[in-house]
C-alpha cells in the first residue's frame, strides 16, 4: 500500500522533472490520485508510463501556453498548447466556472489537448461554488456506428456533477459504451470471455472476445445492438465528438491522435489535439442553491429508499466511487506489482525516487 | 390521407375552440403537425384527445400567463402557468435562443408545463440561427433505477440539433430508455411479446410481456441490464430529471402529474407541474458558423461513408425522420381509423368540423 501523500509527491516529481512547472505538476498529480482515490485506477498511475512515453517522443507539451483564442461572455475555446490533458482541463473548467458566475452559465470549448483522465474531477470543480459541472470529452476511436463495422467514435464519456444538501452530490459519470474499455482489457489479460453486447467482429457479427478490437472489431454504443437502442448510446456518443472535437476546432471521430506513444500519429489531421467540453451552471441562475439542495436532498433520498430487487441494492449515481474514495483514503492506494515495475522504470530514467513494495 | 394543412386547420380549430388566442393555437398545433410529418404520430394527432380531456377536467389552461420568474444573463426560470405543453416549450425555447444571442449561450427551465410532444421541435428553433439547440423534459415515471422494482424515472427524452452547411443538420433525438413508450403499447394492442431487455415483471425478473407495467412491472433504462451498462441509461435519465424537475421548480421522479385526465392527480406534490430543460448555443461563441458548418459537414460524410454492415445502411441522427417528412409532406399524412373517430367526436363536442375518411 501506498499513502495517498507519497504517491501524490512522486506524481509530482515525475511530472516536474519532465518539465512542469511546480504548479502544473501539482495541478496534474492530484487528478492521477483522485483517480485512484475513486477506484478508476485504469485512468491512475497506470497512465504514467504512457505520459512519460508521449513526452519522450515530445508529443506533449510540459510547457504549455494555455490560451483563450475566441471568446462570448458565456463561451470560450481554449487552445490547449499539446498540455497534459489534465492541466488543460482543469484550466477550461475554470474559466467555465469563471464565466458562469458572470453570465448564469458557460461552455469552454478545449481544442489541441491530450487525454483529461477522470472526467469527475472536472465537474465536480463546480459543486464546491454551487454550480453544476459537465465534462466531456472525444477519444480514440474504438465504437462502431449502428449499422457499421467502422471505428469511428471513442468511448466519449459524460460526468454531470450536481450539489446536494444533507445528501452527497449526485455525480453522473459514464461512458457512452456498455462498458469501458479497461475492462475489455482486464478481461483479455485473463483470457475470459465477455458477455454479448459489448463488442462485435470484423464483420459486424456479435462477439463476446474481447481482444476481437485487435483483430479489426469494434466495441459497441451503449445500447450494444439496434433492438435494444444502440442507435441512442450511437447518437449520444456522437454528440460529444462533435462538441468536444468539431466545435472545439480539435480532432474528431477517427482523426484523433491516439495517446499511445506507440502508435502512430493519424495521417490526417482535422484539427488541433483532442477536444473537450466543459459547462457550468450556476443553481442560483435557477433558484436560491439553499432551496435546490432542500429539493436535491428529497431527489435523492426518494430515489435511495426505492424498492430494490430482491438481494441488491439501489445506488445513487456517484455513491460507489465515493465509498471508495472514503475507504482508500483510509488504507492507503494498492498499485499492481506490473505497474509498480513500470512506475521504477520511468522513475529511474528520470532520476526520481520510487519505492516498490510487497504487499499488493 | 390528409393534407398537412386540413390537419394544421382542424388542429388549430380545436384549440382555438378551446380558448386559445390564434397566436397560440397556431403554435400548438404546428407542433402536432410536425409530429404526424416526421412520423412520430405517438405525439401527433392521437394525442388531441388526452389534451382536450385535460382542458374539460381543468388540467390544462389556455389562457395561460407565461412568465419568466427568475433570471441571469444566460439562465431564466419560465413559468408556464399549467399552458398546452407545446406553448410553454415554444416560448422557453425562444427565451434561450434571446439569451444565448446575449451572452454566447443559455439555459432555460420550465416549470408548471405539460406534455410538449417532440422536442426535436424546440431543439430544431436553434438551428436557424446558427446555434445547437437543446431540448429534454421530464415525464410520467414508468422507468424503474437499475437493482430497483419502484417506477421513479420517466423516459425523459434528450434532443440535440446540431447546424452543418451542405448536410442537412445533426438531430439526435432519442429516450433515455430501450424503446419509446409508444412501441410497448402498440405490441401489447397487436398481442405480440417484445424482447427481453425492455421491461421487467413487479419483481424485477425479466420479462417479454409488454403490457406487464399494467401489472406492476416497470420499463428499463438504456443499457436494459447492469451488465449492458444500465446504470448509464439510469444515471442519463436522472440528469434529465434533474435539470428539468429539480432545478426548475416542477415537479420530479414519481410525483410528475399523469398527462392522462383519467389517471388521478398525485396525492403528494413536490413542485408545479411537468418540468422541461432547453438550451441553445451560439455557434460563433466558438468559431465562425461557415467554418463549423464545413467541419460538420466533414464529420457527417466521415461517418455516412463508414463500411456498413452487409446489408445495412449507416445513418446519421436524423436522417430518419427528415427522409419521413419529404416523404409524407408529398403524400399527405394518414391517420388510423381509430384515431379519426376519437379526433370526430372531440371535434363534434366542440364544434368543430371534421371529415372521416376511408382511405386509411
Amino acid at each position: 500500500m501506498y499513502t495517498v501523500e507519497y504517491l501524490k509527491n512522486f506524481t509530482f516529481s515525475i511530472f516536474h522533472k519532465m518539465g512542469c512547472n511546480p504548479e502544473d505538476a501539482d495541478a496534474i498529480s492530484d487528478v492521477f490520485i483522485r483517480a485512484e482515490l475513486r477506484n478508476l485506477s485504469s485512468h491512475g498511475m497506470i497512465r504514467i508510463k504512457d505520459h512519460y512515453q508521449l513526452w519522450k517522443v515530445k508529443r506533449i507539451n510540459t510547457k504549455p501556453d494555455i490560451r483563450i483564442i475566441h471568446e462570448t461572455p458565456a463561451t470560450a475555446v481554449v487552445d490547449a498548447d499539446n498540455a497534459v490533458g489534465m492541466l488543460a482541463a482543469k484550466r477550461s473548467m475554470e474559466t467555465a466556472i469563471r464565466k458562469a458566475g458572470e453570465t448564469g452559465t458557460a461552455w469552454v470549448a478545449t481544442r489541441n489537448s491530450n487525454h483529461l483522465g477522470i472526467g469527475a474531477y472536472y465537474a465536480l470543480m463546480a459543486i464546491e461554488r454551487d454550480m453544476i459541472g459537465i465534462s466531456m470529452t472525444n477519444a480514440n476511436a474504438l465504437v462502431a456506428p449502428s449499422n457499421s463495422v467502422s471505428r469511428l467514435l471513442g468511448t466519449n464519456p459524460i460526468t454531470v456533477a450536481i450539489p446536494a444538501g444533507n445528501e452527497p452530490p449526485f455525480v453522473g459519470d459514464f461512458s457512452t459504451t456498455p462498458i469501458a474499455r479497461g475492462k475489455l482489457a482486464v478481461a483479455a489479460k485473463r483470457g475470459e470471455k465477455v458477455p454479448f453486447g459489448y463488442v462485435q467482429d470484423k464483420e459486424g457479427n456479435p462477439s463476446d472476445d474481447p481482444d476481437i478490437i485487435r483483430q479489426g472489431g469494434a466495441m459497441l454504443p451503449l445500447g450494444s445492438d439496434l433492438e435494444h437502442g444502440s442507435h441512442k448510446g450511437y447518437a449520444l456518443g456522437s454528440i460529444v465528438d462533435i462538441l468536444s472535437g468539431v466545435l472545439s476546432g480539435a480532432n474528431f471521430g477517427p482523426f484523433i491522435p491516439p495517446n499511445l506513444a506507440f502508435m502512430p500519429m493519424p495521417e490526417v489531421q482535422v484539427g488541433k489535439g483532442m477536444g473537450h467540453f466543459f459547462g457550468a451552471i450556476r443553481i442560483d441562475g435557477f433558484m436560491p442553491a439553499e432551496e435546490f439542495k432542500k429539493r436535491m436532498d428529497k431527489w435523492i433520498q426518494t430515489f435511495r429508499n426505492a424498492k430494490p430487487i430482491r438481494g441488491k441494492k439501489v445506488r445513487i449515481p456517484g455513491d460507489i466511487e465515493r465509498e471508495a474514495e472514503i475507504k482508500i483514503r483510509k488504507t492507503g492506494i494498492s498499485i499492481l506489482p506490473s505497474i509498480q515495475k513500470d512506475l521504477k522504470k520511468v522513475a529511474d530514467e528520470l532520476g526520481v525516487d520510487f519505492n516498490m513494495k510487497r504487499d499488493e
